[in-house]
């Protein structure tokens, strides 16, 4: 009964198929067949399973529908890597959210936002009434190719497609290019939400150790040789949970490796503005070869206007402009696209991003230091960003202690849902600008425990 | 050689993937093994596989995307169900549309539009700033389950999930209940889009034919007994294209039959704001067991603001926010979610509601007439909405009309885009609020070869 109940959980055996023979279950479970005779007759008197004379067994039942959070390894629940984006998107207002990816709202642009959205208000009606175009606005793309320019990947606006989000964009990617049952690297650690999104593509998650200098190179090889990867998913500016940078000769070994094994790859580039000087990049080295580089603008100017996009070689571009109209019948809203370009092209925005940086890198400081009062060390000392990325005094179990400040309404990161190995336990990302003394404190408490 | 590429061509043979034995290969093609050493060398030779000495040979070369506009049988560029879209998404500025889906800008409610932009300037920072929780906007899902009430569907507000799009929504419905190789059923004919969104899900489409009255409930049986499908997509409310309403009797059927075979069914009410009075819910007599309401607000208020949404059963939610979040990082724009709630709430929006059904019931007559001078009929004569499907004079193939238009810049939606059996070759889906007279003397110099 258990085998066929954890079939169809397994979603293995759906409603309407037919359940395998009772002489063959019996022999492959090394069983009677009366025990399965008296298995699949409890299972019909439960209502799971249905005979149908002279066919068999058939499985009935509601649709057993897909559940990402149960998928793989049974995690607990505190390093389901769900548990972090449910906290901090749900959080009550007031909770403090170190454990989250982004800013608080009075450290945006705002002056230039509601210039923005007051001046959408005189737009032409087809802005504010029409779908887009499939590829979105060509002023935008424009604008996001100079970017492009600027950081030494050459592409011209008919190889840039927007998206509704950075995440979209990644979703996109993987659409367009993976198989159920395919293998994509990730970085150990990673964004958790990669492995949130690749679950939802049913593919093999497979982690390559990260170094400060970007991933193992020999982990990387050894992967692509044992895994065959189809795909890479990565940050290269500043890495996400660590804040480390890909070294120069780590950004060579990893291209010449994915040419010999025929890999691809997705550079998220979604840190970009808050490096202090940029640092290589793997869409730049291979011009867009077998690298696609994405990106959005929910760190740095708004995560409630929805906007993202991908930069990618131009056979590929096609293709996912179907992908985006199948998916979500056009790219992102015309209004979104038009208030980045509105806010994008204020005077403003690059005085704002260098005063970012600068109040970050005092703020890295300042919550170091106070972390270090508690026993706490960051893994490296990024050079830029809002994360850091440290280990616990003795040893503590990261997971234990976020369970025991979200009691106390601080929304904490714990290593392990970044870590398709489970390998960091021990480790937890904090995000600088919501760490105030209020959260330290919480921080405090909740460590109290193994320090007592 | 034909075998391998095309088994490359379509995935079933992957970069890196080693190809079947000479000894194999020559015995499943009935051909000499020299002839395969042969085919192989030269193959090797362009370089789409490579010999790994005592390993045999591999497939290498770039990896070949999913091409959705190529899958299913080759179709003429014309009736690929991408072709609509892309014509009425990307046509140059002065273009005229009447094969698109949506209302031209001076249909829509410019001036609320406006209003809801204007006060959103003045809005919390963290409505303009931040990320929308993972179900989104609370004010926005209670409106949303009031008008569910209206009509028959008891769901409470944590029963409703905001998505960036209707599309989206299916797009999630779909992604939560099938796996690869399911069958879903369709109308045939249906709204072309489901058949492009049910490829990238890799799904068999099966079509239901079509009636006035709703989906042949003869024909809908024998489907499910044929191909126990997991799922059925349909509109309710106003049939796209055809205008049809579900009659009482064929809704009741359908859910008898839906149950019998444990059937899950996606109700797109996207045009429900266009009925002039409530035809019967498959949502509202099924009680949200297994029928999923979705819809947006792209055809009434703004196709810019990207927003759609899912009522569904509450054990379906958890799971739903759970794949929102991994593929879209939360639910809509707050800013979006705003703006609808502003505009839905301003005094003004139900006036233009019964203004926009009075002014289209006058245009379908007035252009039903237009059409009857070039002996175009429409299959039936709608209660409600843009849409007039009609069949063309002298069994005219409307794909040769379409592009005939096109070529005088003017996008037409011929009948096999709708069709998944290719059986409405005779048949155009007009919109009736983009039929000008310029349009309409396109059409008939279109037509005019089989006329004349």
């Amino acid at each position: 009964m258990a085998t066929i109940r954890g079939r169809m959980a397994r979603r293995a055996l759906s409603p309407g198929e037919r359940l395998p023979s009772i002489r063959r279950l019996a022999r492959d479970l090394a069983v009677s067949p009366s025990t399965v005779v008296e298995a699949y007759d409890r299972l019909a008197a439960e209502g799971l399973i249905r005979s149908r004379p002279g066919a068999g067994f058939y499985a009935v039942g509601a649709p057993a529908p897909l559940a990402l959070a149960e998928d793989g390894p049974a995690l607990d629940r505190a390093i389901d890597p769900f548990w972090v984006s449910r906290q901090s998107l749900d959080a009550p207002s007031g909770a403090r959210r170190p454990g989250c990816g982004w800013l608080p709202p009075d450290w945006m642009p705002e002056a230039a936002l509601r210039r923005a959205v007051r001046t959408l208000a005189k737009a032409d009606a087809a802005v504010l009434t029409d779908y887009g175009t499939t590829q979105g606005s060509l002023a935008l793309r424009r604008l996001l190719a100079r970017q492009c320019a600027e950081g030494g990947v050459e592409a011209g606006p008919e190889q840039i497609v927007l998206t509704p989000s950075g995440t979209q964009a990644i979703d996109l990617i993987c659409r367009f290019l993976l198989n159920p049952g395919d293998t994509v690297l990730v970085d150990d650690p990673c964004y958790f939400n990669f492995q949130a999104l690749l679950r939802a593509h049913r593919v093999k998650i497979v982690g390559v150790p990260f170094t400060p200098a970007g991933p193992d190179v020999a982990g990387f090889e050894a992967a692509l040789a044992a895994h065959r990867p189809r795909l890479y998913v990565t940050n290269s500016a500043l890495h996400n949970p660590t804040g480390a940078t890909l070294a120069p000769r780590t950004a060579h070994r990893v291209l010449t490796l994915a040419a010999a094994y025929d890999l691809a790859i997705v550079e998220d580039e979604i840190f970009a503005d808050f490096e202090p000087e940029p640092a290589p990049r793997l869409a730049a080295l291979d011009a867009l070869a077998r690298v696609v580089r994405i990106g959005s603008f929910s760190k740095t100017l708004s995560a409630s206007i929805r906007c993202g996009y991908i930069v990618a070689r131009p056979d590929w571009v096609e293709g996912l402009r179907d992908l985006q109209v199948a998916t979500n019948f056009g790219g992102p809203s015309p209004m979104a696209a038009e208030l980045v370009l509105r806010t994008l092209s204020d005077g403003s925005y690059r005085k704002h991003l260098a005063a970012l940086r600068g109040r970050l890198a005092r703020r890295r400081r300042e919550v170091a230091g106070d972390l270090a009062g508690l026993g706490i060390r960051p893994w490296i000392e990024p050079r830029g960003g809002f994360y850091l990325w440290c280990r616990l005094p003795g040893g503590r179990d990261a997971a234990e202690v976020a369970k025991a400040a979200l009691a106390e309404g601080v929304v904490l990161a714990p290593g392990n849902v970044f870590s398709v190995s489970q390998s960091a336990a021990d480790f937890m990302r904090f995000n600088v600008a919501q760490m105030d003394k209020e959260a330290l404190r919480a921080v405090a408490r909740a460590l109290a425990p193994a320090l007592g």
